[in-house]
């Protein structure tokens, strides 16, 4: 049983990182105003957030630029455009993906950028082109994150000496990422043992990034809490590939640090995020989404029949389990 | 730590309760079609569900007979309209709420009506009326299980006051009811603590009815069936009052007994669930019923603001926390 402690107390370790931008922009490729862009900064500013990441450093030459909105690509001027100087406590993040970027090109020495934390993106298959890109990060200057994904798929022994090459590795957190929203708060409570024993040997701090896919992103991520976990993502109204992500105003109607905020969330919400709605751009639970989640599965099928504008969920369970 | 085997394995004594026409029919007034009402019977049946709540047993000298669909009262011959002589493993239900009822009247002896288990909800300032109507029901031979509403706000020593008298009345269950969708897994696990005390004392079992507020209606009965918790409400896709239930189609993809099936969850879901919203019913997760949730009111206000269609969520939070 968790000390009640950590559900009226805080510790002052707990980072929340907006990830509107970055997994919001799944889906809608990335197609924000600056409007809304700049208003989100203000909220995460108002709201205490410390952390809020604007998109990814994907290449160029692997992305077309014309099919994709600018925070696909986050060039620091574009970043620049929005905050200025950024002399504000709220910290910006980008997210490289191993083997989607071009990191010793695109990404600049800190002191030359606006950006202040790199996240490092990979699969447990990738891990040593993840460890160049985070030694390449150290030594530009910045701080780095290394989220893991779809560890819910992940034999415990591979995840084990991941971790011990992410503990050998300058990187300063390592993520838990439930990439296909299959996990329960029990698993999480498991799983953050086994981080648990590496964090501590290496110095390192532990994230937690979820899925909605059972309705449980907020769930997971309280728990994740109660188990040590410091570093936590949300985005607004829980914006975010398919089901989405633990949101934002319920994760800050938890944290009872006084430096958080509610109020600018909700005012952001009713204003921008739930505009972006009824203009049409479909993110959140619903069925075929729990579907993948309980079966382990990337939701790319579930996103399918989404943007197919699909209804006949009976059916797409068939496809999935093999019934037809 | 919560045991695999609890996630792994199921309990044979796990009974799931559908609430569907009970706490959805609070949405829609009991507006129910009798094909809506013969199929979701249908599906419980294929789905292995234990029990069907139809509705509540209200006075007809309390609630005008017009202004509501026949499952507020729940006479025993419109249930025998849709179940014939309900010769199946589905059991059926019916709620009677302290104040509301006539129940020595309107409840009839169980051999002659085709309810198995009579649902008596009570808040703590009512509990020997509510032992009143428990002895009613069993001297019937009836099943009977008692729910304790509104426990977020509750007093530790009220409520094992409560828990006392209970057990040594004849309810079969005693269920942990959220009925402010106020609490956190945390929370849930020190409640059914309390609960257990008396539940083992007394050879009682435990029930966990929740609402999804802050989205932890399936993570708080996840919590409760790893606490030993045997009763578990849902309802399908989640239809219940102001932000809902635990939806039928999460609870049942996580339970491992074989008996319960999820396929013929998902067509009913695909073809009449959808179709309610579709047609205009409002229920689920909204910043409104957040903010009840966080502040532990009752949700009327916020479903007020649902029916007023209002969408100014920053001042109903003024409005809420006396702000304006």
């Amino acid at each position: 049983m968790k000390e009640v402690s950590k559900l009226m107390n805080y510790r002052p370790d707990i980072r929340v990182v907006d990830a509107t931008l970055r997994d919001g922009g799944l889906v809608n490729n990335f197609q924000f105003t600056d409007e809304f862009v700049k208003k989100l900064y203000e909220t995460n500013r108002k709201a205490g957030v410390d952390y809020m990441e604007f998109g990814y450093k994907a290449s160029k030459e692997m992305f077309d630029v014309d099919k994709f909105g600018k925070w696909k690509f986050c060039n620091d001027d574009d970043i620049r455009a929005i905050v200025g100087d950024n002399d504000t406590d709220l910290k910006l993040a980008v997210m490289a993906d191993v083997g989607r970027c071009n990191y010793q090109r695109d990404i600049a020495d800190r002191q030359d950028s606006p950006i202040d934390l790199i996240r490092v993106a990979t699969y447990l298959s990738t891990i040593p082109a993840a460890v160049d890109m985070i030694e390449d990060a150290v030594r530009k200057g910045y701080e780095v994150t290394c989220n893991i994904m779809a560890i819910s798929n992940a034999q415990e022994e591979y995840l084990k000496t991941a971790l011990q090459i992410l503990g050998e590795s300058p990187v300063d957190v390592i993520y838990i990422v439930d990439s296909y929203g299959a996990l329960y708060p029990e698993q999480i409570e498991r799983i953050v043992d086994v981080y648990a024993e590496f964090a501590a040997k290496y110095n390192k701090k532990i994230g937690i990034h979820a899925h909605n896919n059972q309705q449980l992103a907020f769930a997971n991520t309280i728990e994740a809490v109660g188990d040590g976990v410091d570093w936590l993502d949300a985005t607004y109204l829980g914006m975010g590939r398919g089901a989405g992500n633990c949101a934002m105003e319920l994760l800050l109607g938890l944290l009872r640090n006084p430096k958080y905020q509610l109020f600018p969330v909700i005012e952001f919400v009713e204003n921008y995020m739930k505009k972006l709605q009824e203009e049409g751009t479909v993110w959140g639970y619903d069925l075929q989404y729990l579907m993948t989640g309980i079966l382990n599965q990337h939701p790319r099928t579930a996103i399918a029949f989404t943007n197919e504008k699909r209804k006949d969920y009976a059916d797409y369970y068939k496809e999935l389990t093999m019934l037809d």
